[in-house]
């Protein structure tokens, strides 16, 4: 239920309008409940809000099952200073096909989809409306929107997710079109909170890392940072520095919390390895999945070793 | 130039229309000039022309510098079976953002653009135009086009390519606006012919793997099939495989053609390991940039090597 | 049994005298019963006899679970040109403690044994003779024979294997001396036949490389030759090449037959990276023990790499 | 030049008798001079007296460029609790054959030697004395000594360090008879002290390191604890842990100190890996020969990594 927002009150951004999965996961968000929502047009104002206070966290689509990384997210998260990630959140991606009442399929022919939802449903689509023009859209019930508009004329469909035609007096053409029907989409919640989330025992962290230039296997090298501590990835993701052809650095999570020994000490390897480390966070995890717990990268033997050379530092007789 | 199409022989398809930057890189393509030419207006539909055999080819971008990836490409390419990569094309990419005459910087609310334009704009459009709204296109020369139709009232300005101007009647409100001054775009021509490029010596491999499922360290072994031969990467790009969160393949270009003993030895390497290996093709590289020779991994060593095991197995005295 | 050594027919050759581990060890070779078996000094004489041709094979000791490589052993086999393990063969270690009759453990100020052996029981002698002086012997049968020589007034008690007091009048001051109970030494029986012995499904391959020079990491690229193909390695062993300080080759027994293609392709990828690689054979393991079958890595799946491969080269469509 | 030994003062232990190349090496120590000094017998009786106490250090060899590492000396170190390396020092070896005044070459049918200086003058020795037989000796020394002893009937001539004739009547059969005329000898001084010797910046650290139990990959992984610090291996040397065949510890000397943050966060990643690492010591190098710097593993890079990840963990907005 989206909250009026009071400009006096800093609430929660999110991409808009009223009915996007944006808006599902910010329902999520137990601390934004009751506070002002503002719906925005796209990241970059939502981040935006964020920086200058207007808000004081902002709900971002930032990794899809089917689609992949968001890469304008995981871009902006990276050159913004200070961003960081309170919180992850799933939302499941279903879509169904609509149009005005009295369309039918055969009627189709300008489809309006944002560019992730249209990816999901291609293989649909292609089956059903092999001639059809893709009208991409900033959001898909803003397509679903369109189809009412004075406009409306340029599109004859829109992707949509399912409860869209609660709001809109618009006609299902087709239900579940999506390709995956496991499809899922995370969302962030960013603020610029320095402050840690606690760790839980089920967390994870995400940085982004430069690859230094002109370093013959320095991928491998960065990789084994987090393979050497025992640390899994369940995010990783290239992307170009920009500058050229080539030149990456990676969008990375870890499965583990900053307060654990392994994380800290992986961070320090890679802080010492890679020109440009950029910290986002170390939050809950969505799915509540405990990593396993290998004796060899636990606390304890962290502390372990760390006595044994302080024992050898100060002098003293140290066991093997 | 653009060819007029003549239906009954097969020729070269491209995202239109005349004016995109792909048909820049089609212009690049010998064999192409004098042939019939086909403006599409998406990726699928340029890849269903060769699949169908209605194109001999088609040209389609497939990384930028800026915004990476082109990952409706990467995933057709992965999922579409029997295509093969051609060759690959450079083209610099520079932008205007467009008007209809009279229209001023100060009138813009809303702008027209393909979304990978539009990201590669974004800090001269924050600083510019900080409320605008961004409307997508199929393509930036569309959205150009798009600002003189009937329902040209959406949209007050247009990112484009430079050379627009001369197509429509247009006014440009602001020059070099992308915010990389050397960004530039990689186009690759796909068929399906299997009959594989020559050898040039400064040649890429493209090539999709499927990380095995639950392995620990799957990336780190991936990886290890190209360093332990000396092979360079100048891509790696995760892409979702899309059954669930957290699961990849690998959108990989190596330096070095099939043909170089080093690069067959990778692949046979990375086909052991892979459940699933696309063998994208061997092709001489847009920049003429030569792999640096390393004794280890020239093609007489591994002659050598070969020829010293045949020795052992057939019984000979063989030389250390 | 020791055989009289007939001079007209090539027999072989062990480390005497008669009762030695060696001797032992060549017991277990069917082939040799009933041929002619030369008792020889050193492991130098030994080679010579296989260079030479006098002898068909000779048994020598190789690795002790104890006291590691024996290094003599190592290096010969590395040095003389066209030298091939044909089996390898395991006798359990145990020693006694013998005096002539008349002595007493309170006697003996002196103790004569082979370096290794000598090594071996290091813990029994220093808790109940921590004052004795040790001669080192060419073979612990030689010291225990030395015992009642004209000479045997330098030296009190003799380490041998249990045996001993079958062949020579000596007593036992000590049984079950050795400090590890299940200590075993390991021998190989060489020739110059370089015929492969059949691949069994429990095979060992035994090989010498050289490091490349001033390369840093190069160990661990030699390693990975064999972790990268799932080739476990039950010796790996260094040594000096003798040039200077902190130069080395390594001496390693990898699991499997150089007829096992993952054991082919690694010695492929060792010769290209090492400057100097010594195959020393492939044979039957003494202890029967199958390596661990994983998919990635079985013969199919290098056949079916091949034949992928082979379709890209040859123009045809391949599968994935 | 040996000092009367005084038994009221601990002074220093080394393998006797006089004119070892283990006593040129103790003539290097400084402080060791005008101390008394204790001749011994083996390594044990060494290791004995600093044990105890008898001694402050023992210089012991621990390593030859030609015969490599010297296991008794390395097993000792790893077993022996609270064992310290306080310098190593180098021995040119190089070597005469000798006999009594009156014998020829052609008259020696029986040679004495270390078997260590046996081993480094086997060329020689083959194409000289093919025939001969080898008597192990506990020195060199004591076996040119033997020829004039009383069963100086055993030995013919006997392997020695060149100013043996300076202490004996003998007469040189041959000269520079080694194998290798670079040959040297590391020696050791151990003792029980456990202050830190001063970092120098060309410093060594050895440690001694158990390989986890049935781990696959067990050995990469340990290497890696050094390769992704950027740190030389100077010595690598499998020992057997001597429980079966196939289970190894590594002896390995480091480039570095222990007061470099490098080498101290490879043994802290090295404890947390190995189920048991010995620390004998970090100290100058004999060669004075120092490490190439690298920024990435410099204190430097270490600290400002550390100073990083504290301003994460307490809260604080941190550059990246």
């Amino acid at each position: 239920m989206p909250q009026p927002a009071d400009v006096s009150e800093p609430g929660y951004s999110y991409l808009g309008p009223a009915g996007t999965f944006t808006e599902t996961a910010l329902k999520q968000v137990e601390e934004a409940q009751g506070k002002p929502w503002r719906a925005v047009n796209n990241v970059g104002e939502a981040f935006d809000d964020v920086v200058s206070g207007r808000s004081v966290a902002a709900m971002i689509a930032i990794e899809n099952s089917v689609e992949g990384g968001v890469t304008a997210t995981q871009d902006a998260l990276t050159t913004i200073p200070h961003l960081r990630i309170a919180g992850e959140y799933l939302v499941p991606v279903q879509f169904v096909l609509v149009a005005r009442p009295g369309i039918t399929l055969a009627d189709v022919r300008t489809i309006g989809a944002h560019p992730v939802a249209y990816a999901q449903c291609r293989e649909w689509i292609e089956r059903n409306l092999p001639t059809h023009a893709h009208i991409p859209a900033t959001s898909n019930v803003q397509a679903a929107a369109d189809l009412l508009g004075a406009d409306g004329a340029i599109i004859d469909a829109a992707i949509a997710p399912p409860g869209i035609v609660d709001h809109y007096p618009l006609e299902i053409l087709g239900e579940d079109i999506g390709d995956n029907p496991n499809a899922v989409t995370r969302f962030v919640l960013v603020s610029t909170t320095t402050a840690l989330p606690e760790r839980t025992g089920a967390d994870k962290t995400s940085i982004v890392a430069d690859l230094p230039e002109d370093k013959a296997g320095a991928l491998l090298e960065l990789l084994e940072q987090f393979s050497t501590r025992g640390i899994n990835m369940s995010l990783l993701q290239s992307r170009p520095i920009g500058d050229a052809l080539g030149r990456y650095r990676f969008v990375i999570d870890l499965d583990g919390h900053v307060h654990d020994e392994r994380v800290a000490d992986a961070l320090l390897g890679l802080r010492r390895f890679s020109p440009r480390v950029v910290f986002l966070g170390s939050y809950p995890r969505a799915d509540g999945r405990r990593a396993d717990e290998v004796a060899q990268y636990s606390d304890e033997n962290f502390t372990d070793a760390r006595d044994w050379l302080r024992g050898i530092l100060s002098g003293e007789r140290v066991d093997p």
